[in-house]
């Protein structure tokens, strides 16, 4: 990319990019015809300028019919780094189309994080072949590495990391580094250890730059530090760094020996998941990877809708308790739905934000009453409202003061319903360890189906109303 | 903190946090205790050793009415630090509490991007009251920074960088380091200038650690470099910090020159807002703050309400169509919100997967038709087993074929549209810039609804059911 960049150009500006950073799809079509038309000169010349994480995005936006084509045309451009910025499916795919020495050669070249995570996911008798065709250092480390439970800290660390002794001076380490040349991974802070190489403090590579060379480390060093356990899940990783702003952290044993270091670069990536998971869990679309075989979407989803439709058959059920009463007043079944839909989406609203809460530790054991008592009052507020402006527009349209009145209470019962619904499920299923994000959205809105066609109907029948 | 901390114990087995490094109810209730009782030797000795992130979350977890009695109590412990770790509604509470003065006194001590950060919320006297009060030189940064849009690149960054011309050797730099002591900010790369003060590399700290003293800068540093633009939206930041896995990047004005850095730290925060952010929107949550004053959640979640409430009354129109239908078979009015209910549910999950992946820059132009066909064959593999099972399910309960086939034929034609519209609106709505994760839902279940009352009823009207 270098020969193309003027300082005066950033590098979305470059051709291949749109205002968004996002690969053109002329761009895109271009290549593709080139590949399909025979010419893989032609497409090598394009992609090679592209960054790593650019020539990645390149293999997601190609169908993947013809991404083992394009991938023998630019064979020579998919290095390590490619394969790290990759999308998981994606690089199966890929990786599953390589033989295991090309797969040991591609992984040798990575940090252990990435290297697992393109191992992590091959079959175990691809993993045994690719294993087998390493160094046996490089082997220790990934048969280490997968050890570990999957998204744990294990999984996410590197092993290549800079520890000193804490009576070594600022020029002792600065030596040092200069003799490390087996050292290939990016680092920013140094770690310092005691005899048993526990962690006992960290030192920015900032302060080591701008201490005089006869200080100790000791004195540098922040003895603060924020150590994560070995077997620690990558979601409160994730949320350590985010809370403590951390750069790198060092990774502990059970003996609290340092084992490994992780840096934020990795952590960002599960952040984004992390994050981005909730709204795809709540609504039941699984993992949400656009990539993922389809055959496995179908499944995900097709799960999910059809505990959704045992759950609306239930409150079918409720409905048909008043089949008397709505047969001699088909009124009520026309507006039966608006209750029963506002409900759920008062829930959801409530859930969205209690659910994101718990994920971010925000809503916790001292609070939850606080939260219940907050949302009660804004259910109040909105279901009021609510209930006020289908009375009064029933009123205006069908000229039924009942009928208005029964909708309108119909309509504060449900959004009081919703509000209590909407953090007590999640927050409960939180307690038993259950994650809310999943499971939620089914239990709260079959509790607002059913509350919505229970309160209309059973209101519209109490007070005897009729066509 | 550091006279408790053996290193055996990693930070989380303090006693004031639970293993999920939350503060332990057990642990908010002593200092508020303590705060009542009006012994605030005791509570300050409690909130001592507290990093000041835990500080801020304890801030958070208090109820509303008792935070200026606890601000009062360990005022000597609120520094910059525990305000730019607080959520901004709480700070705001905090900051109106405060003189001028002393909102001046903790700004001066924050990087730029945090002084702003407590700066731009406040009322525009506040804001001028505040920088009067200040030091001439933060307040032109601070001056400046303001003067950008909100969320974008110029609001980020802060102006204490390190930027060191080409021909420099590493020794130079070096020296230079150890003289700059009103360096206040931590930073993890040097960024090499031309004489026009333009960005044309980046070197890491640890490269220039490992690098003998007499070679030159220009050599060890990397001439590809990811410039941000200082009116970029913070959202494109944070993506391109994961796409190419940046600790620090260079802001550049409209004539190329650099104007200030963004660090990885500052980005984190903004990721996990921005992909949270999604499901609350979906939901019609708004930004979904717990600690938003009451009033503005109301407001933000009844808009959206009463929108629903539009489209659910304009959904239940389609059903008065059919209310001499439902007058001589009321069971249909049982089964109709079944239809509706799940090709809701269906639409959500495509509409969560689409946001995720348009807002993620998965989903492009060069891949929405591709999109759009496996979101179809999705849809007719769940439509045709969910309309088999209710179809089965129907029949078995109530033993009609007729009535079978109309609710099975209906629920596939409504899982179809839900696949559709759960593509083509957010696609649509971004082509046209609006944000789809806002206004998106909206309109997929006011299709799925209308559709399918109008399908169920539509054919069992066609085919002259009756009961």
């Amino acid at each position: 990319m270098s020969e193309n960049e003027l300082p005066e150009a950033p590098t979305e500006e470059l051709d291949e990019l749109d205002e968004d950073d996002r690969l053109r799809p002329a761009f895109v079509r271009a290549v593709l015809d080139a590949v399909e038309a025979g010419d893989d000169e032609e497409a090598r010349t394009l992609v090679e300028p592209l960054h790593p994480a650019d020539i990645a995005d390149l293999f997601e936006l190609t169908p993947q019919e013809d991404r083992t084509a394009l991938a023998r045309a630019v064979t020579d451009l998919l290095d390590a780094d490619v394969f790290a910025e990759m999308n998981d499916y994606v690089r199966e795919d890929l990786i599953d189309a390589l033989e295991p020495h090309e797969v040991a050669d591609i992984a040798s070249e990575l940090d252990t994080d990435d290297a697992v995570a393109i191992i992590e996911d091959m079959d175990e008798d691809g993993q045994r072949a690719v294993l087998r065709a390493m160094e046996p250092d490089d082997r220790a480390a990934i048969e280490e590495a997968l050890s570990y439970p999957e998204e744990s800290a294990g999984r996410l660390m590197q092993r290549d990391l800079v520890a000193v002794p804490e009576h070594w001076t600022v020029g002792d380490v600065i030596t040092y580094l200069r003799k490390q040349e087996d050292l290939t991974t990016d680092f920013w802070e140094v770690f310092v250890v005691d005899p048993g190489h526990r962690p006992i403090g960290t030192c920015a590579l900032s302060w080591i730059l701008r201490t005089p060379h006869w200080v100790p480390v000791g004195d540098v060093m922040s003895r603060e530090q924020t150590l994560i356990p070995v077997d620690m899940d990558q979601e409160e990783v994730a949320l350590r760094f985010q809370k403590y702003a951390l750069i790198s952290a060092a990774v502990t044993d059970g003996s609290g020996r340092l084992v490994g270091m992780i840096t934020v670069d990795d952590v960002v990536h599960i952040i984004q998941q992390e994050a981005g998971e909730d709204v795809l869990r709540l609504s039941g679309a699984g993992d949400g990877d656009i990539n993922e075989p389809i055959r496995l979407t179908v499944k995900t989803r097709l799960t999910w809708l059809v505990v959704n439709l045992a759950t609306a058959m239930f409150a079918a059920s409720v409905v048909k308790l008043f089949e008397g009463t709505i047969a001699t007043f088909a009124l009520l079944a026309v507006l039966m739905p608006i209750v029963s839909g506002m409900g759920g989406n008062a829930g959801t609203q409530t859930l969205a934000v209690v659910v994101r809460a718990i994920a971010t530790n925000q809503l916790t054991n001292s609070n939850t009453r606080w939260m219940v008592l907050r949302e009660l009052r804004i259910a109040a507020a909105n279901g009021a409202m609510l209930g006020l402006l289908i009375g009064v527009g029933t009123f205006l349209i069908f000229g039924r003061g009942d009928l208005a009145l029964v909708i309108g209470s119909a309509m504060v019962i449900n959004n009081l319903t919703a509000g209590l619904g909407g953090v007590l499920v999640p927050v409960t299923l939180d307690r038993f360890n259950v994650d809310p994000a999943v499971s939620s959205a089914v239990f709260v809105t079959t509790l607002t189906d059913t509350m919505g066609f229970f309160a209309f109907l059973g209101l519209a029948t109490l007070w005897g109303l009729h066509g």
